[in-house]
């Protein structure tokens, strides 16, 4: 238990502890922060009880003081797992080094009253398309039943490289853009603002040392490499999607934005609620085999809020857990051409979608395509997004007295230019 | 003419003056210079004579000390105009300023003693596949000539998003991956190394300012933010491309390496060589339209030197005017759905293929799938690159009684990991 109340329900108590880049009023100077409670602790303030081998000296100053995450990412698992026990005893009840100090006063902060950014410089960004339900939903409304999921869907993790410039930290305004579509197959395209403006919703990790070019990471190396999670919403414009994706997949519809959560959930704050892999028929290749369990029993929600409504409306539960391939294997398959991963890069999941229609992850399979509109609690329905509308993205892990969470991703809808 | 002899066919004459990032075994920082004959003008050194009112104070002193041009790249025209102006008139036979100072002594570096690094920090990494040669044969070969330009290629420039952490300078050597591919599409896939391994002649441009997210940049200002282009390599695993890039596109078949020359020619310097657009029907969305020409006359060839060799076999020429759709209808198209472009941010013609078969700039295409051979000047023939390989891209304007060059990008194929 920690020193700084938790409320029962809260997504931070001890045994969370995410890193978030946050500034202040009275500092504007972005800099590291970890979630406790309501509260920041300004790891720039306390940076002088880091006194271990790896942190020690000026290290956890420089470090803590920074604009990014990406060089405590650099740094590596022996150096994060030291500033986690360094943190669960400094915040702890049972201690008195930083409770009953003066320096208590200055070293916490409101997250109400902090401004979040984000967590890294994204040298790279790639996305996955690990769900097998959401693989076959998309690929039924866009090619038909017969070649839903593509012949190599079940042998390889299909992934392809995102737009890094316009990953985006959660609560920043996404514009309706403009574009091509071609709404009518026997007609000639038109331009305009996207109609079918959705959601998809997403998970996405944070890459630690990284390797060479030229040198795989082996799927039993992995961990190594893996700093933590966050949530995501990969914005998609689908009729543009449709009329540009072939052959060399989306490309405009997704880099007008893409909204991540501020507070990067640790791999170790993540690892009692790994859960089993789903099972793979065919057996995978062997660089891509791993027997231990690294799955993950995550809680994902996403609300949408009309601008009329008060409250969100859940429309639609899921489960990290859903995914058919697991990390370890998305990034042994990232690395196996020698394509080399480097720290702050993200990769995210792919949709999350489950079996059940209220777990699917877009609004495109909720509506399904547009033919069931999904219906709000003030009696509003959606197919796609309108402008003013806001989507909140939700997800936390479950122990028997607490949570483990990751906040909110959130974005609002903003009219198209002109 | 420059006081620095320039020797005829060289490519870095000064009306060239491409920038570039280098060092020295007397000075391993890397730092901003100037091609100039066989010469590189280290501007760290003689970053004193920019007394215009941009680059004046210290701020070329502190630009032309970073290891990358990024900072350059992102002042804008006005300032890469002063720096050109007070380039060619430093340089100039006629000036004594440099000419007859002692500082001429250690501003100069022989090229031949330098080591190149990339010229920027690429925050993102943009193929475009605007050449209708090239997307005509390749489409040909992977889904048939009835499907071989999708229906969208003659509305919008096809392009999607490459790996940034994996582009390298000229020289850098290539490991042949290692990965999935089904040769027999009547059998499951196997993973061993890439048997079709293969090149993709492009050129490449590196964007100034850019824009921010939400707002396009209209196709009559890209201009303003366009610092200048390199050779391009887009190694490419053919095989694993064939089984990787449906729905999303190529994503390791791509991003196990890119090479560019290390020297960027400036725009201005490119100016001359501009000649005329392609005529485009249908013509295209009001977005996509301009008037002025705004095609470059490039001359474009590539050697290959196998290691029995001495000498590359010139195995194709090409040109940059080949191309469909134009820098300008590129960048206003990337954007136009809210796209950010940072200073620094490369962005990629796509293979450059013409009508005829000796200007096809891949191998799969000047094999045509490996049915042609290719015919080597020491009787040796190539399908695709073998082991030991070594390509030489070049790319020169021609001027009447000079050159306006590229210098070359060059790589040679490492055997595959065991």
């Amino acid at each position: 238990m920690s020193f700084i109340p938790v409320a029962p329900g809260c997504h931070f108590p001890i045994q969370n502890l995410p890193y978030g880049i946050f500034s202040t009023a009275s500092n504007n100077t972005p800099r590291v922060g970890v979630a406790i409670g309501d509260q920041i602790c300004d790891l720039s303030q306390v940076s002088s009880y880091f006194t271990g081998p790896l942190l020690g000296g000026e290290r956890a100053a420089t470090i803590f003081n920074e604009s990014s995450l990406n060089s405590f990412m650099s740094l590596g698992r022996p150096a994060w797992s030291e500033a986690r026990s360094t943190l669960q005893r400094l915040l702890s009840a049972n201690e008195g080094a930083l409770r009953d100090n003066p320096l208590r006063n200055t070293a916490f902060v409101p997250m109400s009253e902090a401004a979040m950014y984000l967590p890294a410089n994204i040298g790279d960004y790639t996305d996955f398309y690990s769900s097998k339900e959401h693989a076959t939903n998309v690929g039924t409304m866009f090619r038909g039943p017969e070649n839903a999921l593509m012949p190599n869907w079940l042998h390889l993790p299909v992934g392809y490289h995102g737009r890094a410039s316009s990953v985006v930290v959660s609560g920043t305004p996404i514009r309706r853009p403009n574009g091509q579509t071609r709404p009518d197959p026997d007609k000639p395209p038109v331009f305009g603002p996207c109609k079918l403006m959705d959601i998809e919703l997403e998970m996405a990790y944070f890459i630690g040392p990284g390797n060479s070019q030229g040198d795989p990471i082996p799927v039993d190396k992995v961990d190594d490499h893996l700093f933590g999670m966050v949530l995501m919403n990969d914005w998609s414009a689908r009729d543009i999607q449709k009329w540009e994706y072939v052959p060399l997949g989306p490309f405009l519809a997704k880099n007008l934005g893409t909204s991540i959560s501020p507070w990067v959930v640790t791999m170790d704050a993540l690892k009692p609620f790994i859960c089993e892999n789903p099972v793979q028929d065919p057996v995978p290749f062997p660089y891509l085999r791993h027997s231990d369990p690294f799955s993950f029993d995550i809680n994902l929600e996403v609300g949408l809020k009309t601008a009329s409504m008060s409250t969100p409306t859940n429309i639609c539960k899921s489960n990290f857990k859903y995914l058919y391939w697991t990390i370890k294997q998305q990034i042994a398959h990232h690395t196996i051409t020698g394509c080399n991963l480097r720290p702050g890069d993200l990769i995210a999941s792919g949709t999350i979608s489950g079996k059940t229609p209220d777990s699917y992850g877009s609004m495109l399979e909720l509506s399904w395509k547009g033919t069931k509109p999904i219906q709000l609690e003030n009696g509003e329905t959606r197919k796609f997004l309108q402008d003013g509308d806001e989507v909140v993205i939700s997800g936390y892990c479950k122990a028997h007295d607490h949570l483990v969470g990751f906040g909110e991703c959130t974005g609002t809808i903003l009219p198209a230019h002109n």
